[in-house]
């Protein structure tokens, strides 16, 4: 067992681009699979900075929605964020923008979550250390994914509907 | 709204590729990303297949899991169909087998689901025709997709847990 | 020596993908270069599938012919089968098609033969299956392969072209 | 019709590069696909340069036969020239060495030839000058080429072999 | 004229990213194109912000050294900031590091600096705020950009040697 | 060391390539990075054929100015040569010019200058041939190389610019 704590902001990791020609669907807007990949690139740099280990392996994707298009010629910002930590994997929360230098604002176009696992130079799932949520948001996150958490192990069969306690609770 | 009904054979499509070293991790398996754009793409085009509209945007991701790495020099074959149809979009579920020559077997490795919104000229949302499962596997994936919709509404806040009566009914 | 037999349908193999915009050339086609990639990697996996060994290396592109340009934004399928099998090396077929979605047809655009050699784990040749054809399609092909490897040993100089029965005699 | 005269020489165009580990095949060697594309930009690009015109086009791969692999970090140095005009398509020949900065010497691994056709803005085919040899190996290959052409159109349906005079000349 | 002023730090733009197989040379480090191309992208990320033009084009790399190879499976981090900015010319310095999620430390690899000129609709240099440096780094790099302006004007032909004071005064 | 003296003419290596849009920035000129990444290829070989060395490695990027913008569809060809050797480092010049089919001229957009260090198996630096220029260009570029060299050295401060005798003639 892992008894370190850490902060979501100790394993924040930035990812800022830009579209280029080469990463286009043909509406000229980014490429859906190009941002997963973006997506996957920078949620495990913040899993792998949040554990600590030797490596991290995908586990899942829990979620990513896509509001709104990323334009050709766009500054795109990825932050990647641990949200909370189980035993040996990790949620990652991604939140995506894009950077409007005419304007200087930021544009939330969509996010993303992404579990991994943290493993040894055997390729063995190590503990990791806990999350110690700070801000609302952040508490708010770590809170869901407990949730999400369930939720997937229900939908794999590994869990009983009837034992996942805080997911139940949202439907009444 | 769109009174034509079709299978999810008909909107079946495959993308059979290599593993070269270009599309590798450091651990010498498929790079997460590289398969997450793969699944994008064959999942948008089973997409546009079953809406035959003129394009489809990616809506969202809602689930990959990454069962079994898929190492280097390997035979991926993705098969992509269409689930469930809404009023103008589609979930499409992409299975991901090695298929390997020696042996002449297929190993699953990992599944994923996704969701286009089919578009016409404009970019404006068309309706698509309706889906009519054939298989018993077809069938259960095609009432998961409403589960999962309702959940996909709720955590979007657009929809009142209470009412997600399909949902509910696996907790009880 | 491999006593087995096989058809081209045990073999066939579908690489159904899009044209984005990083895969185009200057007049917004698929870019030629690119095709023949896509061409090499499925009619690799086609033989190696036909010869179930451990790998294999392409020995010759015998002729791949472009007939109607591939525009940005299509879904290109392309299909490999073996159409017939020499002592350790195979001709592999490849069928390129546009696959429209609006008007729900395929349009022939191309086609490729390519020439494999199987090799086991020390990249020495390996004798591999041959081939039955059971369409009149893959009948023709498997007659034409005869001439097509006579031509190759006649322009390599290692076939005196007075003994190439078969191909002289279409000059008749 | 175009009744400019030029050389062999006068198109000659060399691409050398390196074989990084993203454009290897899991034998540590070039990948096919990728000395494939090669050719094809190289082989292009010595077309324009006979053609004087706005841009040309892909007819076909004629043959490329691949005796000796590339291995992972070699400099490959591949040169490509025009060896006979039509009256608006071209035959190119493309010669591939590697080339060895420690033994300084040029070690032929393969070659190809390709078939380009001019065309004007319009896309429509514009008449080429014509190509006088020079060396012995470029009037040999010369020749070849109309022989090649004869082939072509054979098997295309579009001549009747025993119209192919030069061709059939091999066989007597 | 542009009259506002600026800070580096209102451009800090920061790009984290791995280093897959992809991206190494022969040796298994990063190649060095590959981080030639981020540092260009980064630096025209800052250079954009910092400008809030439509657009910047790259005037020139001033100077790259490469003290420390970056191993395959590193995670690499690239910060850029405006140092000095010219009527409409910007100089960027990029800071590259390694970051070690074990050692959790950054390890410094090398640096880069860049210049970049902002340009409007119409691609005509636009004038850019001015810069005024705060940390003692900063006013170090600031000082020192001016040497570099007028080092590579009379490089280019364009400054009599005589008038470059603050370079001169190096060499006394 | 070294006593071989060899030419810039004996390391000139030539990369001639297309501008597809894979390789565009968002003006549809050929990306700066791209560019960089070509530049940084070719140079090593000049420098690898020079050194006759088992590897080489980029030691820096000395200058690299872009005069002129190289649009999408441009033949373009680079040019590198050694321009003067020190005990195992080679400072090498690299050319690029727009290769214009139509008008059968070459326009010069830009050059580059790197230094690479040659190294043998264990990655340790050996000694090089040394460098006898033979045109007037390069000799000029000979006689600059020192004086780049210099101030290099100053800037890293490894030399007393009071030292530097050849630069410090430019301002007097």
């Amino acid at each position: 067992m892992n008894t370190k704590t850490k902060t979501p902001s100790d394993s924040a990791s930035v990812l800022t681009n830009l579209v280029l020609p080469s990463e286009t669907n043909m509406l000229n807007n980014l490429f859906g699979g190009e941002l997963l990949a973006r997506m996957d690139r920078i949620s495990s740099i913040a899993a792998r900075r949040h554990a600590e280990s030797f490596q991290v392996v995908t586990a899942s994707v829990n979620h990513v929605s896509f509001h709104t298009p990323v334009p050709l010629g766009s500054i795109v910002k990825l932050e990647a964020k641990v949200t909370r930590a189980f035993s040996s994997s990790m949620e990652i929360y991604v939140d995506v923008w894009i950077d409007d230098p005419m304007k200087q604002e930021l544009i939330k176009t969509n996010n993303g979550i992404y579990t991994f696992v943290a493993v040894d130079e055997n390729n063995k799932p190590v503990a990791v250390p806990q999350i110690k949520p700070e801000t609302e948001e952040e508490i708010e996150r770590f809170d869901a994914a407990l949730r999400r958490k369930q939720l997937s192990l229900i939908l794999a069969g590994r869990m009983d509907p009837k034992d996942a306690h805080e997911l139940k609770a949202i439907f009444f």
